[in-house]
Protein backbone atom coordinates (compact mmCIF):
# COMPACT_ATOMS: atom_id res chain seq x y z
CA UNK A 1 0.00 0.00 0.00
CA UNK A 2 0.95 3.78 -0.39
CA UNK A 3 1.76 5.09 2.82
CA UNK A 4 2.14 8.74 3.82
CA UNK A 5 4.03 9.05 6.99
CA UNK A 6 4.25 12.57 9.34
CA UNK A 7 6.25 12.94 12.28
CA UNK A 8 9.38 10.64 11.64
CA UNK A 9 10.47 11.33 15.28
CA UNK A 10 11.79 9.08 18.31
CA UNK A 11 8.43 6.86 17.53
CA UNK A 12 7.47 7.54 14.43
CA UNK A 13 10.90 6.50 12.66
CA UNK A 14 10.75 2.86 13.85
CA UNK A 15 6.85 2.47 13.02
CA UNK A 16 7.38 3.82 9.67
CA UNK A 17 10.40 1.55 8.96
CA UNK A 18 8.84 -1.80 10.24
CA UNK A 19 5.41 -0.41 7.48
CA UNK A 20 8.54 -0.27 4.50
CA UNK A 21 10.11 -3.65 5.76
CA UNK A 22 6.53 -5.18 5.47
CA UNK A 23 6.74 -4.34 1.88
CA UNK A 24 4.63 -0.84 1.66
CA UNK A 25 5.42 2.49 -0.17
CA UNK A 26 6.66 5.48 1.76
CA UNK A 27 6.48 9.06 1.10
CA UNK A 28 7.17 11.64 3.47
CA UNK A 29 7.20 15.60 3.90
CA UNK A 30 10.55 17.17 3.33
CA UNK A 31 11.96 18.64 6.69
CA UNK A 32 15.81 19.54 7.22
CA UNK A 33 15.44 17.12 10.37
CA UNK A 34 14.75 13.85 8.38
CA UNK A 35 17.20 11.06 8.65
CA UNK A 36 19.28 9.60 6.11
CA UNK A 37 17.31 6.26 6.90
CA UNK A 38 14.13 7.34 6.08
CA UNK A 39 15.73 9.34 2.77
CA UNK A 40 17.41 5.73 1.49
CA UNK A 41 13.55 4.30 1.53
CA UNK A 42 11.10 6.63 1.05
CA UNK A 43 10.02 9.23 -1.28
CA UNK A 44 10.05 12.97 -0.19
CA UNK A 45 7.88 15.18 -1.49
CA UNK A 46 7.62 18.79 -0.56
CA UNK A 47 4.68 18.91 1.63
CA UNK A 48 1.84 16.92 3.77
CA UNK A 49 -0.73 18.24 1.31
CA UNK A 50 1.64 16.09 -1.33
CA UNK A 51 2.00 13.11 0.93
CA UNK A 52 -1.67 12.78 1.48
CA UNK A 53 -2.16 13.31 -2.60
CA UNK A 54 0.16 10.63 -3.46
CA UNK A 55 -0.44 7.95 -0.78
CA UNK A 56 -3.59 5.78 -0.23
CA UNK A 57 -3.58 5.84 3.73
CA UNK A 58 -1.70 8.81 5.83
CA UNK A 59 -0.45 8.24 9.37
CA UNK A 60 0.23 10.86 11.82
CA UNK A 61 2.81 10.38 14.89
CA UNK A 62 3.23 13.86 16.14
CA UNK A 63 3.55 15.02 19.54
CA UNK A 64 0.05 17.39 20.79
CA UNK A 65 -3.30 18.38 19.44
CA UNK A 66 -2.07 21.53 17.90
CA UNK A 67 0.75 19.68 15.32
CA UNK A 68 -1.85 17.27 14.36
CA UNK A 69 -4.61 20.00 14.03
CA UNK A 70 -1.49 22.44 11.59
CA UNK A 71 -0.84 18.90 9.58
CA UNK A 72 -4.04 18.35 8.74
CA UNK A 73 -5.39 21.99 8.02
CA UNK A 74 -2.61 24.06 7.94
CA UNK A 75 -1.67 25.98 4.58
CA UNK A 76 -0.54 22.68 2.18
CA UNK A 77 -1.55 20.35 5.36
CA UNK A 78 -3.22 16.84 4.36
CA UNK A 79 -6.83 17.77 4.22
CA UNK A 80 -5.69 19.46 0.81
CA UNK A 81 -4.35 16.38 -0.66
CA UNK A 82 -7.93 14.30 0.88
CA UNK A 83 -10.27 12.69 -1.73
CA UNK A 84 -12.91 10.15 -1.76
CA UNK A 85 -11.31 6.18 -0.92
CA UNK A 86 -8.17 7.58 1.45
CA UNK A 87 -7.73 7.71 4.80
CA UNK A 88 -6.05 9.22 7.95
CA UNK A 89 -4.68 7.35 10.78
CA UNK A 90 -3.56 9.72 13.52
CA UNK A 91 -1.33 7.52 15.75
CA UNK A 92 -0.90 10.86 17.96
CA UNK A 93 -1.86 11.13 21.54
CA UNK A 94 -4.12 13.59 21.44
CA UNK A 95 -7.22 15.32 22.71
CA UNK A 96 -10.74 12.86 22.72
CA UNK A 97 -12.75 15.87 21.67
CA UNK A 98 -10.49 17.62 19.02
CA UNK A 99 -10.38 14.27 17.42
CA UNK A 100 -13.77 14.15 16.65
CA UNK A 101 -13.93 17.38 15.50
CA UNK A 102 -10.70 16.61 13.24
CA UNK A 103 -12.26 13.13 11.50
CA UNK A 104 -16.08 15.09 10.62
CA UNK A 105 -13.49 17.48 8.93
CA UNK A 106 -11.54 14.78 6.62
CA UNK A 107 -14.98 12.85 6.15
CA UNK A 108 -16.71 16.04 4.60
CA UNK A 109 -13.93 16.11 2.14
CA UNK A 110 -14.84 12.23 1.91
CA UNK A 111 -12.00 10.90 3.41
CA UNK A 112 -12.09 7.81 6.08
CA UNK A 113 -10.49 8.75 9.61
CA UNK A 114 -8.94 6.39 12.13
CA UNK A 115 -7.99 7.21 16.13
CA UNK A 116 -5.06 5.18 16.82
CA UNK A 117 -3.17 5.91 19.74
CA UNK A 118 -0.52 3.87 21.42
CA UNK A 119 1.38 2.69 24.00
CA UNK A 120 4.82 0.95 24.94
CA UNK A 121 6.94 3.90 24.26
CA UNK A 122 10.63 3.98 22.19
CA UNK A 123 11.09 -0.06 22.84
CA UNK A 124 7.71 -0.77 21.65
CA UNK A 125 7.31 1.02 18.34
CA UNK A 126 11.41 -0.49 17.73
CA UNK A 127 10.48 -4.18 18.43
CA UNK A 128 6.69 -3.45 16.32
CA UNK A 129 5.34 -4.20 19.59
CA UNK A 130 2.48 -1.38 20.64
CA UNK A 131 -0.49 -1.97 22.20
CA UNK A 132 -2.73 0.60 19.40
CA UNK A 133 -5.80 1.30 20.82
CA UNK A 134 -8.10 2.41 17.89
CA UNK A 135 -11.32 4.60 17.25
CA UNK A 136 -13.50 4.60 13.93
CA UNK A 137 -15.45 2.52 11.30
CA UNK A 138 -15.30 -1.29 11.50
CA UNK A 139 -14.66 -1.00 7.57
CA UNK A 140 -11.44 1.68 8.11
CA UNK A 141 -10.12 -0.47 11.15
CA UNK A 142 -9.88 -3.56 8.81
CA UNK A 143 -8.79 -1.75 5.83
CA UNK A 144 -5.92 -0.73 8.44
CA UNK A 145 -5.42 -3.70 10.13
CA UNK A 146 -2.25 -5.19 8.28
CA UNK A 147 -0.65 -1.88 9.24
CA UNK A 148 -1.06 -1.96 12.75
CA UNK A 149 -0.15 -5.69 12.71
CA UNK A 150 3.49 -4.58 11.07
CA UNK A 151 3.61 -1.48 13.99
CA UNK A 152 2.30 -3.37 16.72
CA UNK A 153 0.67 -6.76 18.72
CA UNK A 154 -2.34 -6.03 21.32
CA UNK A 155 -4.85 -4.04 18.48
CA UNK A 156 -8.27 -3.31 19.83
CA UNK A 157 -10.66 -1.65 17.71
CA UNK A 158 -12.01 -0.01 21.10
CA UNK A 159 -15.43 2.33 19.26
CA UNK A 160 -16.36 4.90 17.42
CA UNK A 161 -14.27 8.47 16.46
CA UNK A 162 -12.65 9.07 19.49
CA UNK A 163 -12.70 6.05 21.37
CA UNK A 164 -8.98 5.16 20.64
CA UNK A 165 -7.93 8.53 22.54
CA UNK A 166 -10.19 8.02 25.11
CA UNK A 167 -8.89 4.80 25.54
CA UNK A 168 -5.10 5.93 25.51
CA UNK A 169 -6.17 8.74 27.99
CA UNK A 170 -7.76 6.18 30.41
CA UNK A 171 -4.49 4.32 30.21
CA UNK A 172 -2.22 7.23 31.42
CA UNK A 173 -4.57 7.64 34.17
CA UNK A 174 -3.87 4.45 35.32
CA UNK A 175 -0.59 4.24 35.11
CA UNK A 176 0.23 7.83 36.34
CA UNK A 177 -2.44 6.57 39.32
CA UNK A 178 -0.46 3.43 40.21
CA UNK A 179 2.59 5.17 40.11
CA UNK A 180 1.79 7.57 43.17
CA UNK A 181 0.40 4.50 44.71
CA UNK A 182 3.18 2.61 44.86
CA UNK A 183 5.47 5.58 45.44
CA UNK A 184 3.09 6.09 48.22
CA UNK A 185 3.59 3.12 49.71
CA UNK A 186 7.30 2.77 49.51
CA UNK A 187 7.95 5.84 50.77
CA UNK A 188 5.69 5.19 54.04
CA UNK A 189 7.63 1.13 54.07
CA UNK A 190 10.95 2.87 54.26
CA UNK A 191 10.28 6.01 56.88
CA UNK A 192 8.67 3.24 59.04
CA UNK A 193 11.72 1.37 58.82
CA UNK A 194 11.11 -1.66 56.54
CA UNK A 195 12.82 -2.88 53.32
CA UNK A 196 11.10 -1.74 50.70
CA UNK A 197 12.47 -4.02 48.30
CA UNK A 198 10.97 -6.69 50.94
CA UNK A 199 8.28 -5.31 50.86
CA UNK A 200 7.37 -4.91 47.30
CA UNK A 201 8.32 -9.03 47.18
CA UNK A 202 5.56 -9.29 49.71
CA UNK A 203 3.01 -7.73 47.96
CA UNK A 204 3.50 -9.61 44.48
CA UNK A 205 0.98 -11.67 43.73
CA UNK A 206 -1.65 -10.49 45.90
CA UNK A 207 -4.48 -7.82 45.16
CA UNK A 208 -1.74 -4.83 44.58
CA UNK A 209 0.08 -6.83 42.21
CA UNK A 210 0.67 -4.90 38.73
CA UNK A 211 3.45 -4.47 36.10
CA UNK A 212 3.87 -0.96 38.05
CA UNK A 213 5.16 -2.43 41.05
CA UNK A 214 6.80 -4.97 39.15
CA UNK A 215 8.73 -2.50 36.73
CA UNK A 216 8.78 1.18 38.56
CA UNK A 217 8.68 0.00 42.05
CA UNK A 218 11.94 -1.75 41.36
CA UNK A 219 13.02 1.47 39.45
CA UNK A 220 12.30 3.53 42.93
CA UNK A 221 13.97 1.15 44.85
CA UNK A 222 17.25 0.77 42.77
CA UNK A 223 17.20 4.36 41.74
CA UNK A 224 17.37 3.55 38.06
CA UNK A 225 15.13 6.62 36.79
CA UNK A 226 16.67 6.78 32.94
CA UNK A 227 13.60 6.94 30.99
CA UNK A 228 11.62 4.82 29.90
CA UNK A 229 8.76 7.45 29.59
CA UNK A 230 9.88 10.89 30.72
CA UNK A 231 7.36 12.98 33.53
CA UNK A 232 7.49 15.86 30.81
CA UNK A 233 5.45 13.54 28.42
CA UNK A 234 3.24 11.98 31.25
CA UNK A 235 2.39 15.67 32.62
CA UNK A 236 1.02 16.41 29.08
CA UNK A 237 -1.25 13.53 28.53
CA UNK A 238 -2.57 14.24 31.97
CA UNK A 239 -3.72 17.79 31.65
CA UNK A 240 -5.10 16.33 28.24
CA UNK A 241 -6.88 13.99 30.84
CA UNK A 242 -7.88 17.09 33.03
CA UNK A 243 -8.67 19.06 29.86
CA UNK A 244 -10.87 16.46 28.44
CA UNK A 245 -12.52 15.90 31.90
CA UNK A 246 -13.55 19.01 32.36
CA UNK A 247 -14.34 19.46 28.52
CA UNK A 248 -17.03 16.32 29.51
CA UNK A 249 -17.75 16.95 33.21
CA UNK A 250 -15.78 14.27 34.57
CA UNK A 251 -14.28 15.17 37.86
CA UNK A 252 -10.70 13.14 38.21
CA UNK A 253 -9.51 14.11 41.89
CA UNK A 254 -6.38 11.81 42.00
CA UNK A 255 -5.23 12.75 38.33
CA UNK A 256 -5.55 16.52 39.47
CA UNK A 257 -3.05 15.68 42.60
CA UNK A 258 -1.11 13.44 40.53
CA UNK A 259 -0.28 16.03 38.07
CA UNK A 260 0.30 18.44 40.92
CA UNK A 261 3.15 15.99 41.67
CA UNK A 262 4.30 15.54 38.47
CA UNK A 263 4.63 19.43 38.76
CA UNK A 264 6.46 19.29 41.57
CA UNK A 265 9.05 16.65 40.16
CA UNK A 266 9.65 19.46 36.64
CA UNK A 267 10.06 21.84 39.59
CA UNK A 268 12.35 19.86 41.07
CA UNK A 269 14.58 19.59 37.70
CA UNK A 270 13.32 15.86 37.26
CA UNK A 271 10.77 16.09 34.22
CA UNK A 272 13.50 14.34 31.92
CA UNK A 273 13.36 11.50 34.17
CA UNK A 274 11.27 8.19 33.73
CA UNK A 275 7.58 8.72 35.43
CA UNK A 276 9.20 6.20 38.21
CA UNK A 277 10.74 9.45 39.76
CA UNK A 278 7.19 10.51 40.57
CA UNK A 279 8.27 9.33 43.94
CA UNK A 280 11.06 11.56 44.45
CA UNK A 281 7.94 14.49 45.06
CA UNK A 282 6.58 12.39 48.00
CA UNK A 283 10.07 11.72 49.23
CA UNK A 284 10.15 15.72 49.25
CA UNK A 285 7.63 16.17 51.06
CA UNK A 286 8.47 13.30 53.49
CA UNK A 287 12.09 14.08 53.83
CA UNK A 288 12.97 10.40 53.34
CA UNK A 289 14.24 8.91 50.27
CA UNK A 290 13.16 5.25 49.73
CA UNK A 291 16.11 3.06 50.52
CA UNK A 292 16.71 -0.69 51.28
CA UNK A 293 15.97 -1.25 54.85
CA UNK B 1 1.93 -27.69 68.99
CA UNK B 2 -0.35 -25.74 71.93
CA UNK B 3 -2.00 -23.33 70.06
CA UNK B 4 -3.75 -20.53 72.01
CA UNK B 5 -6.62 -18.89 69.34
CA UNK B 6 -8.26 -15.40 70.55
CA UNK B 7 -10.38 -13.97 68.23
CA UNK B 8 -12.74 -16.60 66.12
CA UNK B 9 -14.75 -14.42 63.91
CA UNK B 10 -15.18 -14.98 59.96
CA UNK B 11 -11.23 -15.09 59.53
CA UNK B 12 -9.95 -16.57 62.81
CA UNK B 13 -12.27 -19.66 63.16
CA UNK B 14 -11.24 -21.22 59.35
CA UNK B 15 -7.66 -20.25 60.25
CA UNK B 16 -8.17 -22.25 63.65
CA UNK B 17 -9.82 -25.11 61.81
CA UNK B 18 -7.20 -25.36 59.64
CA UNK B 19 -4.32 -25.76 62.46
CA UNK B 20 -6.57 -27.73 64.32
CA UNK B 21 -6.37 -30.03 61.35
CA UNK B 22 -3.17 -30.26 60.39
CA UNK B 23 -2.59 -31.61 63.89
CA UNK B 24 -2.57 -28.66 66.68
CA UNK B 25 -4.02 -28.83 69.69
CA UNK B 26 -6.61 -25.50 70.53
CA UNK B 27 -7.30 -23.56 73.77
CA UNK B 28 -9.90 -21.13 73.27
CA UNK B 29 -11.28 -18.53 75.66
CA UNK B 30 -14.90 -18.73 76.71
CA UNK B 31 -17.31 -16.72 74.90
CA UNK B 32 -21.07 -16.77 74.49
CA UNK B 33 -20.59 -16.01 70.44
CA UNK B 34 -18.44 -19.02 69.91
CA UNK B 35 -19.37 -21.63 67.24
CA UNK B 36 -20.26 -25.18 67.95
CA UNK B 37 -17.69 -26.06 65.30
CA UNK B 38 -14.72 -24.57 67.71
CA UNK B 39 -16.42 -26.33 70.94
CA UNK B 40 -16.08 -29.42 69.45
CA UNK B 41 -12.51 -29.72 68.36
CA UNK B 42 -10.84 -27.25 71.00
CA UNK B 43 -10.17 -27.50 75.02
CA UNK B 44 -12.32 -23.88 76.53
CA UNK B 45 -10.56 -21.89 79.05
CA UNK B 46 -11.85 -19.33 80.89
CA UNK B 47 -10.14 -16.03 79.53
CA UNK B 48 -7.00 -14.99 77.65
CA UNK B 49 -4.46 -15.33 80.20
CA UNK B 50 -5.64 -19.40 80.90
CA UNK B 51 -4.94 -19.42 77.07
CA UNK B 52 -1.55 -18.35 76.80
CA UNK B 53 -0.48 -20.08 79.85
CA UNK B 54 -1.92 -23.66 78.59
CA UNK B 55 -0.25 -22.42 75.32
CA UNK B 56 3.12 -22.31 73.57
CA UNK B 57 1.88 -19.85 70.74
CA UNK B 58 -1.15 -17.82 71.05
CA UNK B 59 -2.26 -16.44 67.89
CA UNK B 60 -4.87 -13.20 68.40
CA UNK B 61 -7.51 -12.37 65.04
CA UNK B 62 -9.29 -9.57 66.29
CA UNK B 63 -10.41 -6.42 64.59
CA UNK B 64 -8.55 -2.95 65.43
CA UNK B 65 -5.71 -2.02 67.74
CA UNK B 66 -7.66 -1.41 70.84
CA UNK B 67 -9.07 -4.91 70.71
CA UNK B 68 -5.19 -6.27 70.48
CA UNK B 69 -4.67 -4.58 73.45
CA UNK B 70 -7.24 -5.04 75.18
CA UNK B 71 -6.73 -8.87 74.84
CA UNK B 72 -3.27 -9.01 75.78
CA UNK B 73 -3.00 -5.88 78.12
CA UNK B 74 -6.80 -6.10 79.78
CA UNK B 75 -7.72 -8.00 83.25
CA UNK B 76 -6.82 -11.82 82.71
CA UNK B 77 -5.47 -10.89 79.13
CA UNK B 78 -2.41 -12.59 77.31
CA UNK B 79 0.24 -11.00 79.08
CA UNK B 80 -0.52 -12.18 82.54
CA UNK B 81 -0.07 -16.00 81.36
CA UNK B 82 3.00 -15.02 79.01
CA UNK B 83 6.74 -16.48 80.21
CA UNK B 84 9.96 -17.35 79.05
CA UNK B 85 9.89 -19.95 75.63
CA UNK B 86 6.52 -18.57 74.60
CA UNK B 87 5.00 -16.89 71.55
CA UNK B 88 2.72 -14.29 70.91
CA UNK B 89 1.85 -14.06 66.90
CA UNK B 90 -0.74 -10.91 66.43
CA UNK B 91 -2.30 -11.82 62.88
CA UNK B 92 -4.74 -8.62 63.07
CA UNK B 93 -4.08 -5.72 60.96
CA UNK B 94 -3.28 -3.02 63.34
CA UNK B 95 -1.22 -0.05 64.36
CA UNK B 96 3.06 -0.80 63.09
CA UNK B 97 3.58 1.98 66.03
CA UNK B 98 1.40 0.34 68.79
CA UNK B 99 2.43 -3.30 67.66
CA UNK B 100 6.36 -1.72 68.72
CA UNK B 101 5.19 -0.94 71.69
CA UNK B 102 2.91 -4.10 72.40
CA UNK B 103 6.05 -6.31 71.10
CA UNK B 104 8.31 -4.85 74.10
CA UNK B 105 5.86 -5.59 76.27
CA UNK B 106 5.61 -8.88 75.83
CA UNK B 107 9.02 -9.35 75.30
CA UNK B 108 9.65 -7.54 78.87
CA UNK B 109 7.71 -10.71 80.39
CA UNK B 110 9.80 -12.98 78.52
CA UNK B 111 7.56 -13.98 75.82
CA UNK B 112 8.68 -13.83 72.21
CA UNK B 113 6.41 -11.88 69.26
CA UNK B 114 5.56 -11.69 65.78
CA UNK B 115 3.23 -9.07 63.75
CA UNK B 116 1.64 -11.40 60.96
CA UNK B 117 -1.31 -9.96 58.89
CA UNK B 118 -2.76 -11.08 56.31
CA UNK B 119 -4.60 -10.34 53.44
CA UNK B 120 -6.43 -12.30 50.65
CA UNK B 121 -9.89 -12.02 52.91
CA UNK B 122 -12.66 -14.67 53.93
CA UNK B 123 -11.79 -17.02 50.80
CA UNK B 124 -8.05 -17.05 51.18
CA UNK B 125 -8.89 -18.00 55.01
CA UNK B 126 -11.22 -20.44 53.79
CA UNK B 127 -9.19 -22.38 51.08
CA UNK B 128 -5.53 -21.59 53.35
CA UNK B 129 -4.35 -19.34 50.76
CA UNK B 130 -3.77 -16.51 52.52
CA UNK B 131 -0.79 -13.40 52.01
CA UNK B 132 1.22 -13.64 55.38
CA UNK B 133 3.33 -10.68 55.87
CA UNK B 134 5.95 -10.98 59.18
CA UNK B 135 7.50 -8.90 61.33
CA UNK B 136 9.90 -10.16 64.12
CA UNK B 137 13.19 -12.18 64.72
CA UNK B 138 14.31 -15.06 62.36
CA UNK B 139 14.03 -17.61 65.21
CA UNK B 140 10.29 -16.72 65.99
CA UNK B 141 10.06 -16.88 62.54
CA UNK B 142 11.36 -20.52 61.89
CA UNK B 143 9.20 -21.06 64.99
CA UNK B 144 5.84 -19.95 63.27
CA UNK B 145 6.57 -21.16 59.85
CA UNK B 146 5.13 -24.54 60.06
CA UNK B 147 1.72 -22.82 61.36
CA UNK B 148 1.49 -20.02 58.76
CA UNK B 149 1.90 -22.70 55.70
CA UNK B 150 -0.63 -24.44 57.18
CA UNK B 151 -3.64 -21.32 56.89
CA UNK B 152 -1.34 -19.04 53.97
CA UNK B 153 0.51 -19.37 50.87
CA UNK B 154 2.80 -16.44 49.93
CA UNK B 155 4.58 -15.94 53.55
CA UNK B 156 7.50 -13.38 54.01
CA UNK B 157 9.64 -12.18 56.77
CA UNK B 158 9.31 -8.89 55.83
CA UNK B 159 11.68 -7.83 58.82
CA UNK B 160 11.87 -6.51 62.23
CA UNK B 161 9.14 -5.77 64.50
CA UNK B 162 6.26 -3.81 63.16
CA UNK B 163 7.63 -4.75 59.45
CA UNK B 164 4.77 -7.08 59.09
CA UNK B 165 2.17 -4.43 59.69
CA UNK B 166 4.11 -1.83 57.52
CA UNK B 167 3.32 -4.18 54.47
CA UNK B 168 0.00 -4.46 55.34
CA UNK B 169 -0.59 -0.76 55.36
CA UNK B 170 1.34 -0.33 52.07
CA UNK B 171 -0.74 -3.27 50.66
CA UNK B 172 -4.03 -1.20 51.43
CA UNK B 173 -2.53 1.97 50.36
CA UNK B 174 -1.72 0.42 46.69
CA UNK B 175 -5.32 -1.96 46.61
CA UNK B 176 -7.20 1.73 47.31
CA UNK B 177 -5.09 3.78 45.52
CA UNK B 178 -5.28 1.39 42.20
CA UNK B 179 -8.85 0.84 42.77
CA UNK B 180 -9.54 4.66 42.53
CA UNK B 181 -7.25 4.81 39.60
CA UNK B 182 -9.35 2.22 37.59
CA UNK B 183 -12.37 4.02 38.66
CA UNK B 184 -11.13 7.54 37.58
CA UNK B 185 -10.49 5.96 33.77
CA UNK B 186 -13.92 3.77 33.74
CA UNK B 187 -16.09 7.13 34.82
CA UNK B 188 -14.00 9.10 32.30
CA UNK B 189 -13.91 6.07 29.44
CA UNK B 190 -17.96 5.67 29.76
CA UNK B 191 -18.84 9.80 29.96
CA UNK B 192 -16.41 9.91 26.92
CA UNK B 193 -18.98 7.71 25.22
CA UNK B 194 -16.34 4.90 24.77
CA UNK B 195 -17.52 0.81 25.97
CA UNK B 196 -15.73 0.45 29.69
CA UNK B 197 -15.62 -2.93 28.52
CA UNK B 198 -13.70 -2.62 25.38
CA UNK B 199 -11.19 0.03 27.35
CA UNK B 200 -10.66 -2.56 29.98
CA UNK B 201 -9.98 -4.92 27.13
CA UNK B 202 -7.61 -3.28 25.27
CA UNK B 203 -5.56 -2.00 28.58
CA UNK B 204 -5.07 -5.39 29.67
CA UNK B 205 -1.66 -6.77 29.04
CA UNK B 206 -0.37 -2.92 28.56
CA UNK B 207 1.65 -0.91 31.89
CA UNK B 208 -1.69 -0.25 33.35
CA UNK B 209 -2.13 -4.34 33.76
CA UNK B 210 -3.31 -4.71 37.05
CA UNK B 211 -4.84 -7.40 39.56
CA UNK B 212 -7.51 -4.74 40.29
CA UNK B 213 -8.05 -3.97 36.92
CA UNK B 214 -8.76 -7.59 35.97
CA UNK B 215 -10.74 -8.30 39.42
CA UNK B 216 -12.35 -4.53 40.69
CA UNK B 217 -12.41 -3.30 37.03
CA UNK B 218 -15.05 -5.95 35.57
CA UNK B 219 -16.75 -5.78 39.49
CA UNK B 220 -17.31 -2.01 38.22
CA UNK B 221 -18.83 -2.54 34.37
CA UNK B 222 -20.88 -5.75 35.61
CA UNK B 223 -22.03 -3.53 38.91
CA UNK B 224 -21.23 -6.83 41.20
CA UNK B 225 -20.88 -5.39 44.05
CA UNK B 226 -21.46 -7.83 46.95
CA UNK B 227 -18.12 -8.26 48.92
CA UNK B 228 -15.34 -9.02 47.82
CA UNK B 229 -13.84 -6.77 50.98
CA UNK B 230 -16.28 -4.11 52.48
CA UNK B 231 -15.62 -0.23 52.17
CA UNK B 232 -15.82 0.17 55.91
CA UNK B 233 -12.70 -2.25 56.16
CA UNK B 234 -11.08 -0.85 54.11
CA UNK B 235 -11.69 2.67 55.45
CA UNK B 236 -10.30 1.21 58.30
CA UNK B 237 -7.36 0.19 57.11
CA UNK B 238 -6.67 3.98 55.39
CA UNK B 239 -7.07 5.34 58.71
CA UNK B 240 -4.54 3.36 60.02
CA UNK B 241 -2.48 4.53 56.94
CA UNK B 242 -2.89 7.98 57.60
CA UNK B 243 -2.48 7.91 61.47
CA UNK B 244 0.45 5.93 60.88
CA UNK B 245 1.40 8.66 58.52
CA UNK B 246 1.01 11.19 60.53
CA UNK B 247 3.07 9.86 63.24
CA UNK B 248 6.04 9.05 60.89
CA UNK B 249 5.83 12.12 59.26
CA UNK B 250 5.02 10.29 55.98
CA UNK B 251 2.74 12.42 53.66
CA UNK B 252 0.31 10.32 51.66
CA UNK B 253 -2.16 12.55 49.59
CA UNK B 254 -3.77 10.00 47.46
CA UNK B 255 -4.50 8.24 49.98
CA UNK B 256 -6.07 10.63 51.96
CA UNK B 257 -8.13 12.03 48.86
CA UNK B 258 -8.62 8.46 48.29
CA UNK B 259 -10.04 7.83 51.90
CA UNK B 260 -12.74 10.92 51.55
CA UNK B 261 -14.25 9.28 48.94
CA UNK B 262 -14.52 5.85 50.84
CA UNK B 263 -16.47 8.38 53.56
CA UNK B 264 -18.76 9.47 50.02
CA UNK B 265 -19.38 6.19 49.67
CA UNK B 266 -20.56 5.25 53.26
CA UNK B 267 -22.82 8.47 53.51
CA UNK B 268 -24.30 7.19 50.17
CA UNK B 269 -25.02 4.12 52.46
CA UNK B 270 -22.27 1.86 50.05
CA UNK B 271 -19.98 1.25 53.03
CA UNK B 272 -21.07 -2.42 53.23
CA UNK B 273 -20.69 -3.16 49.61
CA UNK B 274 -17.23 -4.31 48.24
CA UNK B 275 -14.38 -1.59 47.74
CA UNK B 276 -14.73 -1.87 43.98
CA UNK B 277 -17.82 0.22 45.06
CA UNK B 278 -15.65 3.12 45.32
CA UNK B 279 -16.45 4.29 41.85
CA UNK B 280 -19.97 5.32 43.34
CA UNK B 281 -17.98 8.14 45.02
CA UNK B 282 -16.25 9.37 41.42
CA UNK B 283 -20.05 8.19 39.28
CA UNK B 284 -21.42 10.52 41.42
CA UNK B 285 -19.20 13.97 41.38
CA UNK B 286 -19.57 13.45 37.41
CA UNK B 287 -23.40 12.63 37.58
CA UNK B 288 -22.40 9.59 35.33
CA UNK B 289 -22.74 5.79 36.50
CA UNK B 290 -20.34 3.22 34.35
CA UNK B 291 -22.30 2.22 31.77
CA UNK B 292 -21.41 -0.51 28.29
CA UNK B 293 -20.72 2.10 25.33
Amino acid sequence: MKIGFIGLGIMGRPMALHLQKAGHELFVPERASLKDEIRQVATVLADPAAVAAAAETTILMVPDTPDVEAALFGPRGVAEGIGAGKLVIDMSSISPTATKTFAARIQEKGGDYLDAPVSGGEVGAQQATLTIMVGGSDAAFERAKPLFEAMGKNITLVGGTGAGQTCKVANQIIVALTIEAVGEAMVFASKAGADPAKVRQALMGGLATSRILELHGERMIKRTFNPGFRIALHQKDLNLALQSGKELGVALPNTASTQQLFSACVAAGAGQLDHSALVKALEIMSAHPVAEG
